[in-house]
């Protein structure tokens, strides 16, 4: 059977069909023509869809970068300019023709989280914890094989576990929540503070032609894997913040594994190596004894197999 | 019917009958007999036992100051000296003659979170967060109306969530967890930092009897309550370490209450007003909305009648 997994990014529209085994087909990525507010992506989805309901899809999922509550209304997403609070299923059926009942919306850091449950690294976990590091650093956890929701819907929202009171100030308002340290802009800001005492890194060079704003966690990856010192000491103090929140992860959640996804994960070992040195130094010992910290399966498609499975087991009852 | 409910604490071993509408009956509190490790603790939890088996005890659940894996082994409580993995129920049935497998055990502060939710202030509540403050922190969480539990039986360690890597050490041997600024000995360290600027406090005259080494939140809170600006002051310090955890708590869990017990709860207001409005203000506006901080029903039984709730729940099959 044939399911729609439909990822809304905050830039970029991801969909594909999921099959009941996690495989993804016709797989299209195109920007996210996000300046109409909520109708223009939904026109949008609707567009690409056409081509996919001939297929025999017998649900359709859709991810969203925000908070989505249990009845599937969207609330306010950050990264999406003009969306309020969005019944999106009964949006989407009404422009699509096929029935809202079929529609399922989560958040994105909650489908990848199931995509990695049940096809990916977390496979035959019963407890587990997902953290997607990128822009944002999202949260999913599995309790007793199921999707941790809390009374509305909103709970894992794991970025935003103050772990310093005295760090940065973060997109939801307070101070030294982990996406500060460990998200896309925290990462930069560790780097100014590193590049401003080393005139020598190789990541001078490389942000020559992009120009100072164009800093990113990519060139700091570039530099490190030539061996660049200021990079590697970049990546180690994120790996201490990373490690040290994980630590605190497993000491809540007493997970089987701790999956990293997004698109700070493609460090790989670099940073996760020294975080998970600590995260098992500073957990509980008897928690941390045989935790797993690996690195998410799915990259780019993360989303679109998460919205598949939403609809796989939400509408195939 | 009735259940046997034991709390073996660091100090104290509590034991009473409690029925299964969560009232006790019998009541005693004695002093652990804990210089001879487990076996010493058996033989005195027995001897009070005996003459409660005759009134149709249905099962015995004990809880204890440690880890206990979903097996009812404990292992290594801190407060327990010769306590290392420990296979309660099977001790006590052996010594007592009651069947073993009618014996359950679990963790003091998931227990007190199970009276709670069953008969106290999370009565009602699918989701919830407890947090008990004494010379521990300890934490527990229902998740779905049931207890969080994790691989093995151990999460809701929530008061070993790092708040502040540049804390005061922790008992656990890392840096700024929560129990090291909201439990007991944090509290008193938070006293000695405003005390020292402060020589006119009316703590100064209460400890004068009891010595440096004497200072305890009872102190603070008389002191307190008698409009002593120092022990007001140190109050809001760990208000606002109270309210800064509880409104990451919030994000993690979305939960509908976070009900905070144990000793240092006896503040009340002084400490749970400020803690609840740097909460609301802290977490993500949309899992704010309408989170209840709310204090403890149960104290002093707490212990004994989430271990009845456990005999109860488990026993009764």
């Amino acid at each position: 059977m044939n399911f729609a997994g439909i990822d809304i990014g905050a830039t970029n529209l991801k969909i594909g069909i999921v099959t009941d085994e996690g495989e993804v087909l016709d797989f299209i990525e195109e920007k996210l023509l996000s300046s109409k507010g909520p109708e223009g992506v939904v026109a949008q989805i609707v567009s690409i869809l056409e081509n996919y309901l001939r297929k025999d899809v017998e649900a359709i999922g859709i991810g969203v970068p925000g908070p989505v509550d249990r009845n599937g209304v969207v609330h306010h997403p950050p990264n999406l300019s003009g969306w309020g609070d969005v019944a999106l299923a009964p949006l989407v059926g009404e422009v699509s023709g096929f029935p809202a009942d079929k529609i399922f919306v989560g958040n994105d850091a909650n489908l990848a989280c199931l995509a990695e449950h049940r096809f990916g690294m977390g496979k035959g976990c019963r407890n587990m914890v997902m953290l997607t590091l990128g822009t944002g650093v999202g949260g999913g956890v599995i309790v007793d094989g199921k999707l941790l929701l809390g009374k509305d819907g909103y709970a894992g929202e794991l970025g935003h576990i103050q772990i310093d009171p005295s760090g940065p100030r973060c997109g939801c308002g307070r101070r030294g929540c982990a996406e500060a340290f460990i998200g896309h802009k925290g990462i930069v800001q560790t780097a100014w503070d590193v590049l401003g005492k080393d005139k020598g890194s190789l990541i001078w060079g490389m942000i020559r032609e992009s120009g100072f704003d164009g800093l990113s966690p990519k060139h700091i990856q570039s530099a490190a894997e030539l061996g660049d010192p200021s990079a590697i000491k970049i990546i180690n103090v994120t790996a201490r913040r990373l490690g040290e929140f994980i630590a605190s992860l497993v000491n809540i959640f007493n997970p089987e594994k701790v999956i990293v996804g997004g698109g700070i994960s493609s460090f790989g070992e670099l940073l996760l190596g020294p975080a998970r040195e600590i995260a098992n130094r500073q957990a509980l010992k008897f928690l941390s004894r045989d935790v797993k910290v690996v690195r998410a399966k799915f990259y780019q498609k993360a989303g679109v197999i998460g919205a598949g499975i939403l609809a796989l087991e939400k509408g195939n009852v």
